[in-house]
């Protein structure tokens, strides 16, 4: 948290917004309207403040979200374009839904496109049509898995999809996905810029790594550890039911640990929870074959988690793959371990039954669950309220428990791990008992 | 949020925390210990921090969670009991098993008892026998609803528990239960200050209704909403299945309207959803009667979320009873509802299909949900943390996202609610689309 | 089953069935048509079928449904309408969505219409539209409950659903529906004869409480037993949890007790099964409340589950009342003994502590599961291939595990009831370990 | 069916029954036993069971299943013991359960002993404990998946078996299990036989395929089923969110598509269902790959659900490797469809997004669902009368619906299969639509 102090956390704006919002429920006559100079502290430790105030820093804080009493877009002559990009996440289908909804019920924008199969609907070689998107059409789709407007991976041409706003007449873009996506859609925003145009766009931030830098959590990602723990579950049913069986699971996870951490802590018959974040040796008398030779004697069974992006200093002499988005494709920490635990035990004499797991897509293509329904709900109608009031360039999403609005920029390039010194790191060590797999 | 500034948040001390802390995991040399300065804000908007700093106004924070690096309990001699109080709640099987399992393998803690029965099992003349504790007996209990320990509603006299935690030479009890378990905590923990005893006594407050002051989400309640939006759906189907169908669902919710708005946010077929917080006529022009009506006539059929809470105006004729807690027995909304629509209508001789559902006890006694595993872990360690460091007369809970130790006496007496001018409620009237129910 | 053999099991037809069925799946030459000749036993006890062949009797057996090479009807010109009549039951959205995809797909029939609920929307001054219904419009529905042409209960005059039939110009015409729904398509089926129509009715028997005579299994009921399960875990999670706790559970099962005694085998922490066919006291030395005190002084908690339609002689003195479907009110043996559980208790200076739950519309309201969406679906293809055969005044069912043509009239006015020397109910006799509850 | 009638149906006993049994529900003073000649059908095709009773043919059938009136075993004498063997199965744990149940309170059985890791806990060489069965050990353990016992491949040595048996002094023992178990067991009773011992082995078949010849269904397949259709929908949820997606699912069944087919007709967006007994071609202008490209051609997207034995031709020149248990290992169709798909579109130049799920072990190692609860309780009731009556040599099974006796060497070394010109699998194919695939 050290260089927080530096990041610009002001929001951009399309120029000043001077039409009354047409929304706000009246209670008693206060209409429910937050102001920009609302702001919510990123770092909340009194200490941390009262220091910074007393050496005249400035706070690290963030706008609020929520609906503006004042509107930059006329809704009825406003096109709107909503775009998904990247694997697939519980909760996409939420956000489109509430996008809708509250443009065309909050605003009454009557104009909404859905651009189809990602950032590749833009560009008129796919051949991909838009949809027309409307509150029925939306209506049922949350309690579906996947995008109803498609997904796809990988950049496509800056300007080509600035055309293609311009002739769609958008003035508003919602993006849904990754680091790539935001990534573009800053591209996107400098382009429009550079062409003076008028066009907002707003973010929607999509991991299911909960991996988003001053993000407290993401969406789906509460859903994806709820399947991730019936994975669990079945791999401890399989170790407990063979002479010392071993479930091994491989989670979700480039560069966090998230999901395999919450999916320790709720499913707490995991004993060895490895992750990107904490290093861990194979060999030697503290590795992880060791202990888990020491494990089965003891207990006759153990369970291990592996996130997908953990471990991979044992692939360092091999090259690189990239996958469509540009990503590093991670060698199979999974696949790697099975056969690295066959063949120890296999070695040692000792026979074992290894059962693994790898619930790859099914983790990832399952409708949100109750909790993911009700954040995609918030950072939908943030977006729109964002969005309708002009600002552009910047995502919506949690920090401290508060919605708010965030620069694409500041987002950008950095990523949120799993604090190997903080509570529930330590959490994880003290349910699953293990060492420090280091020697 | 007027008077929080009054608050006392300091935590008492049965005394200097002086040995050892035989836990922490080790990460290269460092281990995480909290200090009991690091405090986190409770109001964490940027202008009032900002403000309350220029008056020299001391800003309310409250004590970070976590494990301290010197205790007060010597862990070989100690003993510990814990008891849960009150009606069920989703996870109180996994704090339980938290608190053992923290008790026994962070802090080598090897005497734990469980008190049968809430505050009865400390009364003699109940007859009930004390559970001992091990990691094996709690193993698999976080699977299960309901409370191995179990419950009971209503006080006990203090003197005698006190009588009994020094004839069971307890030195640590931690209290499961709501307003009442932390009203009679307080009054435990006087009584024991009184007779000048080393008892520290930890509250997990628990409410299914998520009503705890200061407090942003208490176990149990997340789960809670799961199955809510099942009981709603389901209700949805009744409706849209029948010529105008109706389906009417009342949830928990005495005072606070939090399961209903948010399982209304989960699950958006909810067309009129109805909250202690928020007053509404049943007739005149702008009543629920005639708005009722409007939507039949415009979309043939309607889906009504009711908290048990609401509407008691319409009881203020009906003299009061109270349950075993002293709680005021609520006269019961979903059936007043049932019969008021269902008369109205037969009036206006407009046919209609009213179902009425009350899930009750199928809300409350299921096993906690990933997301309550998780957090129910993470109660319970800092309770156990904060028990072996010597703290008394605090619970602990999450505040703006973070755990914290907060006076058991600060969130006494009052009561979180749904804030009608927040964000919650107005995306609510956006997604139903519901008008004032004002006259 | 002694009457069974006078049974007339033979399959009316609209008359000879002439044209070649465009369907049948292709396997080296030979095509998967069924012969009217193929028939199943109904009585498949071997000492019964030898004993009625060498008394030279005709042994009772049913048609096996399926594709006839022959069919009656012309695709390119037949109309057909599919109507879902009475309480909802999971499943009906997978038979309305099979029959429409198999007339579609496999015979090519494109002029198909929902009636919209129930009878009524044959009667023109209800104002009900229909819906067409296409493999697009149908493509999604299995997931979700209720029904998607609405249904509504109670009588239509008979001519005027001939005459709307006639002016619709239907040739086939499904009914999906309980006992009330079967006598009317008898009457139909019967007017159509009188007017020399062409008109093909056949029958999909729903009802969740499995009670139809002859047939092995009917849709809904498996997804009833699942959702039933978790109610009374509920229930257990209650009663444990409480000082001489009681969990009550009411469940239908207006005069057969499959859903109570199944749901029984299924979650075995049920102590007392109360069900339609098996009379039992509620006071006297072996009545139920006796038993039930011991249960407590001995186990210290009791789960009960009883099916709505059970102990209704304690009402005999009670006026009856009617639904909309003519079907008696029952009175609320559920609400009953909550009273007579608590009066007798009091009485007797014993506290417990009873938790009642009425899981009512959430039973049926659900999708299906996966095993009835099986036997939705074949229940569908059945319908259709017996229709398009010129079939008529018949339903399908499964029948000794065979999907078989069964004639209205065979089924009418009789009930499947739980044998009470049956294995099944042997069985949960052994699993509650209930005593006769008989003086 | 064609040579069913030479199978001998009659069960083995070891001696007379003459105790009077204790068992049997009291109703109006009959007890429910049922009788050696009770004797169901297994052919009920009206037509064959007249033409076999006129060219005097004896009729296929099995001894009913259900409590005797006189048992070979004086119960307080009887030492019991259970083994579970093969591969996980849902509903293992309640088939423990029942039998100890079943033993314990109708018979008064209290020797009751778990083998442990199947056939292994037998040969003391392996060090497996026994594990004593009460109704308290086995209390809730029908609620968790995988089986208390453990479990283990492979064969052991016969005598070294019953010389375990005679050790421990067994009179009955249960064997759950599939083939490989079911042909251990005629082994061990065998040799049981040929020592003059008085030790009864009663089978519960095991096989999560479904395709135990002569069995309606086993139990854990309808569980399996339910999860498969959950994989099935992430599968199609990641086809449609992608251009040109294709999810491909491979699911158990080593020679039987049972899981495959029930999948598809549950969970109807299967496009291409492939199972061992209907061989498919790739390549050519009927095969699978010019079928996926015309179906993406017009609809985008496709699901394929595979079963592991489908199209092992395509491994003919592979070595064939050998499992613990003996059954051939097969070569991974998942895997070989994945890389033949991909390298067929990309000699296509044209681009699909094919996203593979192997669920493999989450598939079986979850718990019963309420249906397969239910016959588990009545598979392992059945399998304690048999045995308790002195029967031998037999497994209990669902045929026709009824539960029944039939002698293990009846079901060895057969297997049921998907009928290709029967209802179900036309059923199938009326679903997908997929044409022959064969050139």
């Amino acid at each position: 948290m050290k260089n927080k102090e530096h990041i610009d956390t002001s929001i951009m704006s399309l120029g000043p917004a001077k039409i009354t919002s047409p929304i706000g429920a009246e209670g008693g006559g206060t209409r429910c309207f937050v102001s920009d100079k609302e702001r919510i502290l990123v770092n909340i430790f009194e200490s941390d403040v009262m220091k910074a105030v007393k050496n005249g820093k400035k706070l690290l804080s963030f706008e609020r979200a929520g609906p503006r009493c004042k509107i930059y877009f006329d809704p009825s002559k406003l096109r709107c374009a909503v775009v998904s990009c990247g694997g697939l996440c519980p909760g996409i289908n939420d956000v489109v839904r509430g996008i809708v909804l509250a443009l065309h019920h909050n605003y009454g924008v009557r104009n909404i496109y859905g651009v189809r199969y990602g950032l590749e609907g833009f560009i008129s070689s796919y051949g991909h049509e838009l949809i027309t998107l409307t509150p029925d059409s939306v209506l049922n789709i949350h309690e579906r898995g996947g995008t109803v407007l498609g997904s796809s991976r990988g950049p496509q041409d800056i300007e080509s999809i600035v055309d293609a706003l311009e002739r769609m007449n958008v003035g508003l873009l919602f993006t849904i996905g990754g680091d790539g996506t935001m990534a573009a859609s800053v591209e996107i925003a400098d382009e429009i810029s550079k062409r003076q145009l008028k066009i907002g766009v707003i973010g929607i931030p999509k991991t299911i790594d909960n991996d988003i830098y001053l993000i407290d959590r993401s969406f789906g990602f509460d859903t994806a550890v709820d399947v991730a723990v019936n994975v669990i579950r079945s791999a401890h049913n399989e170790a407990i039911s063979a002479p010392n069986g071993i479930g091994l699971v491989k989670l979700m996870g480039r560069h966090s640990g998230f999901i395999a951490a919450a999916a320790t802590l709720a499913m707490p018959d995991v004993n060895f929870c490895l992750i990107p974040e904490s290093d861990f040796d194979l060999e030697g008398p503290k590795g992880l074959l060791e202990a888990l030779k020491e494990r089965l004697i003891h207990r006759k069974h153990a369970v291990i988690v592996v996130a997908e992006g953990a471990g991979q200093k044992f692939f360092d002499n091999k090259p690189k793959e990239r996958d469509a988005s540009g990503n590093i494709r991670l060698n199979d920490i999974g696949l790697f371990l099975k056969e690295a635990i066959s063949g120890y035990f296999r070695e040692q004499k000792m026979p074992i039954n290894l059962k693994y797991i790898d619930p790859s897509y099914t983790i990832r293509s399952v409708p949100a669950n109750a909790n993911d329904h009700v954040l995609c709900g918030f950072l939908a109608h943030s977006a729109v309220h964002a969005g309708m009031a002009g600002k552009t360039k910047m995502l919506v999403g949690l920090c401290n428990n508060q919605l708010v609005h965030i620069p694409m920029e500041a987002t950008a390039g950095k990523r949120k791990q799993v604090h190997l010194f903080g509570g529930k790191w330590l959490s994880v060590l003290e349910t699953t008992g293990q060492p420090s797999l280091k020697n």
